[in-house]
């Protein structure tokens, strides 16, 4: 018996140890999202976007320090006689632990998860409104998001007490399944997606980005910082969609690893299927249209971007060719998607977050509601709903009814109405105010000189002061 | 006895989880390759690399799945009425689990790992054909190399059916030992060598790289790009080569992460006695040749390298000292077989990936079968061959006779004779149908415009659509 | 009773495999350094800085590996009839181990962490004495700093026999207590601030950073490279911090966890609160200084490092609003820190290294002290001193008395003497050797140029051999 217990104590230590280590990985994809959004902006624009990268997580931490936890899984509860935990908060915000007070130190390992995951759904939105965006209101709105509407929407799908939660003990669950938004296709991509949209729309487009309604190019101006991007991005999926299972090992001591790989799989399929199938689509596309051979760089590093995203909600839940069939199909609707938000919407999303994220990430809510495989979600969820007695559903194209699908359209509608009913009149409020954009002025001569005291880039012959007249 | 088998099915949880985190360290060599290859071309082919690079991954995880596993270790065998397994495959190829049909969950982790080290055998091509290699004979061979040659011939040595495989279990082992390429000094550095010198050999040099057959200075264009490459390589190989011991920890629960921190310390001491041999050696010779006084980045990098791949193989068998004078040959040799390729065979490998990989992987095939000791050869095989009777074999200068030595080299025979017999007529074949090569004129223009639609690097000036017209 | 010795066994794997990961993640810091530092030199030397960097890593490796290792943790010792460990060494230095001879393997996972600490304090003075230190001196240093300077002082500290050590086994403890450098704020940190201090102090500034005593703007050339190494040093002090920890289980199984993962989680508020008070700071002062408005990134970057340097050795014994304060404090004194020593004292420190880490370091010896948590400190050190009687100390704004505080103070005074009592002399020898600075005529045109082969970056229209005439 004391070995037994001893077995389950340290096994909980190796579980935070393996958390700890994706949440790192994950904390690579501010690197990743910096590297990829200088690459795709102009010179003028590049150290703002090297500022704001590091002030999401400053700034994102801060906020998520200070509210963002509390809100999301500050939940009251107290161990009943029989040593089960009772919740006592409600299904829509928590309401405790605010600046890590009365913390657990037993779930440490997990703030930091959770933090690393809030900056990153903060450093989508930095490159949909490069080059026009006051410093100001970057600052803010990072704020605003992990102090407010990503903890909210996240203490919904993945509190114990949320209304959407599968594994919500407080109250029956959503269409009697919860909504299945595993590892974070809807409330990390979608929403920093839709965020993205919000802002790039509020904003308005770089000055000459439109004539007369029609885009205009306006390419990036470093194709090796996009590709670091990239592959930044890939490496620190590796964290966050396998470390969203939480544990290597059950903490019964039974197996689990295999989870874990299997979200590796899926995430490295849905890469490999979405940057081939990406590059192309857009060789043929172009062949067509222009007559032109063209093998895109841009296509293909969003395009592995968009099939990982399309995969990662679901990623403990597919057959590998799941997760393939997934890849192709982001692959498949970044550039339809992009093409739309540009020419159609006249949306002048600098780096694609809308489709990369908004889009994919909405698809990925879905593919994980047709393609979850039954055996599957049970490892990671349980064979009953928390209720004990009822089965879990999983897929609709694996041999379940829709019910996972019909929740998971309804946290899609309200992810998306309580993202743009947040980000909307925050971003709207910052322009009455006048503090959303730089003038016209500045965004020519660039926000790098108007905003941050000089350029990026200098060679030796550069001269003056630089960075505000006190020192370098 | 329950808390027995707890203990064992736990074990094997925390060794996947170190075999996935040491997989994730080697997909960061996609970058790492990346960068170095980058730095070392012109600026006129960066987009073309950085999309290569990209692809490795893509197209080769894609060729893995489908095919290369399959052949590699698809073995067909059935469990015994004493629950051993018994191999019914060949000793030649794999024939099942092809796109991961049928496969077991429990090895999902290997696969994630085996994946990875497929693509860093592609990726290792790319540097050496840079500049004028058409993109769909890359996109073609990276298929090709994860989907046979690559699959093949670790079946040969990796498998538990292989013909040339230490850890042989349905024949003799070979010359009674199998050959030792562990961790792959062969499998993957010196075949991606021997397929990037082959690739660059029957494309022929860049145009201008020699006149009148003396080599001309065609140097790269970013000594950041190639430092950064140089450091992430190194950081991937403390994946690749301590992953490979594919445990933390003996499956019975007894002590091994001594094993794999020996992988660790091998490394290290390869790469720094390599880096700083292969300096001062250039220092000198330039001295002496040319009375300037150059201390080389390209050398330190590059040898740094050297000396890590002479040390892979054998990395978890060698004591502290051994690694050492492994990157004291490593560095060594860099110059003398770079100079020779250039010089005397008038090859032009762009990022010297024949000497880098070819030259010191064979040379890691021969440090393992010289100096693995005893009793850390036992630490991994076993005290004694799969037939449970002969002591293991180990290395010649370690007091055993040449019986390792003579399997390696008849396993160096056999991988060159593969590889090159794979990949030549393969590279003739695209270059008898025109598809090998950019013409003359696309090259001079750099496959970047010619090709991928416009140049890595643009300032604010830049005009025009550069990416086929659709969209940007 | 073989089921708990089997426990333990494998839990000595766990851990050595938890700090060797970290110790992965720690060399990244070579890499994060390295482009930080490229960053803030002029082009002309950014070929320089990237060898230096790589050499900093191989030179410094065979350092310690020689003699570093052995200096530091070279401990004689039996074990006695009731096996315990009886140390035999001094309080001064060790004396057996070099390369690794006679090396114990169960601590080769030690060894690898110790490796990657040793040249992070090596290449902390890279970026100080840039743009004009000759590359023999710089080789020079790095050997002499990981051979001799860094571990003689971390065996005071850190080895169980040193007497400044709290786990001093061989004799009294410092004041009592023994110095609390758990993590390296003083041992790494502000050691490698303090040599760098002395190197850019004795070469004397650039030529024309100071005109008539008057600071001069020399602004680094690439704002992408500074960003990507903070943020690869943040990724670093994931594994420097945690990993200091040496274990994720008790050695008896119970739990550990959340002391590493409160590491974490004091590195990153460190982090967030440094990055924005810096910011916001300078943002203030600049505008009631000349009225310009600047966000500036050197700030934001410097300031995040600068909280978690002030973080870092106490890092595991502070509730995460005291390392939230921490970092507000590192985040206020980058300014006037770095402005006292380019204004009043004329140091021409490239990187501000000697505010950062010289500054910060010391800030965060003496955090430790002042607000180390009793519960906490003994998770770490034990309820009880080595006596096993005498109760541990901890911070004094936690409750207990200064002694920590006295002893840190101590420890600080014994750091700066030895540190500047060996590096000042050796630099000054290799000043009057004629060894330490490149000729005015070789800085004016860059060391790359100089003493490097030619320029870093080079465009297509670049002509003639750059790389001394043999190859390329």
């Amino acid at each position: 018996a004391p070995l037994v217990s001893q077995g389950t104590s340290f096994i909980s230590d190796i579980n935070a140890s393996f958390v700890l280590t994706s949440g790192y990985l994950v904390f690579m994809m501010q690197l990743g999202f910096a590297l990829l959004t200088v690459g795709l902006v102009r010179t003028r624009s590049v150290k703002s976007i090297c500022l704001k990268n590091i002030i999401d997580a400053s700034a994102g931490g801060i906020g998520y320090w200070l509210f963002g936890w509390a809100f999301a899984y500050g939940d009251p509860f107290y161990v009943d006689d029989n040593g089960s935990t009772v919740y006592q908060s409600n299904a829509f915000i928590g309401s405790q632990q605010f600046a890590m007070s009365d913390f657990d130190q037993f779930n440490y390992y997990k703030w930091l998860f959770q933090f690393v995951f809030a900056i990153s759904t903060a450093t989508i939105i930095s490159g949909a409104v490069a080059e026009r965006m006051k410093f100001q209101a970057y600052l803010l709105y990072a704020f605003f998001l992990t102090a407010w509407v990503y903890p909210v929407l996240t203490h919904w799908v993945w509190s114990p007490t949320g209304w959407a939660s599968p594994t919500r003990v407080t109250g029956p669950l959503l269409l009697g399944s919860g909504a299945y938004d595993t590892v974070g296709s809807g409330a990390v991509h979608m929403v920093g997606g839709l965020a993205a949209g919000a802002g790039a729309w509020v904003l308005g487009p770089r000055t000459g980005r439109f004539i007369n309604g029609k885009p205009q190019p306006m390419p990036g101006h470093n194709s090796v910082f996009f590709m670091s991007g990239v592959l930044l991005l890939w490496f620190g999926f590796y964290g966050f969609n396998p470390g969203t299972m939480g544990q290597i090992i059950n903490p019964d001591g039974s197996h689990f690893a295999e989870v874990v790989a299997r979200c590796a799989i899926s995430t490295s399929l849905g890469g490999c299927f979405g940057g081939v199938v990406a590059l192309m689509q857009y060789f043929v596309v172009t062949k067509i249209r222009t007559g032109r051979s063209v093998w895109d760089l841009h296509q293909a590093g969003n395009g592995a971007l968009c099939g990982m995203i399309v995969i990662t909600s679901g990623c403990g839940t597919f057959e590998p060719w799941a997760a393939a069939v997934g890849g192709i199909v982001g692959g498949m609707v970044y550039l339809p998607s992009s093409l739309f938000f540009l020419h159609i919407v006249k949306l002048d999303d600098v780096v694609d977050a809308t489709t990369v994220h908004g889009t994919c990430g909405c698809l990925g809510v879905l593919w994980e509601a047709l393609l979850s495989k039954q055996g599957f979600v049970e490892q990671i969820y349980g064979t009953t709903n928390p209720d004990g007695i009822t089965p879990r559903h999983y897929g609709w194209w694996q041999g379940d009814n829709a019910t996972v699908l019909g929740a998971n359209v309804i946290w899609i509608l309200a992810m998306t109405g309580w993202t743009l009913g947040m980000m909307v009149p925050f971003f709207y409020a910052l322009k009455l105010l006048g503090q959303l954009r730089v003038s016209p002025e500045e965004e020519m001569a660039g926000v790098d000189a108007s905003h941050h005291g000089g350029a990026a880039y200098l060679d030796d012959m550069s001269e003056g002061s630089t960075k505000g007249g006190l020192m370098y």
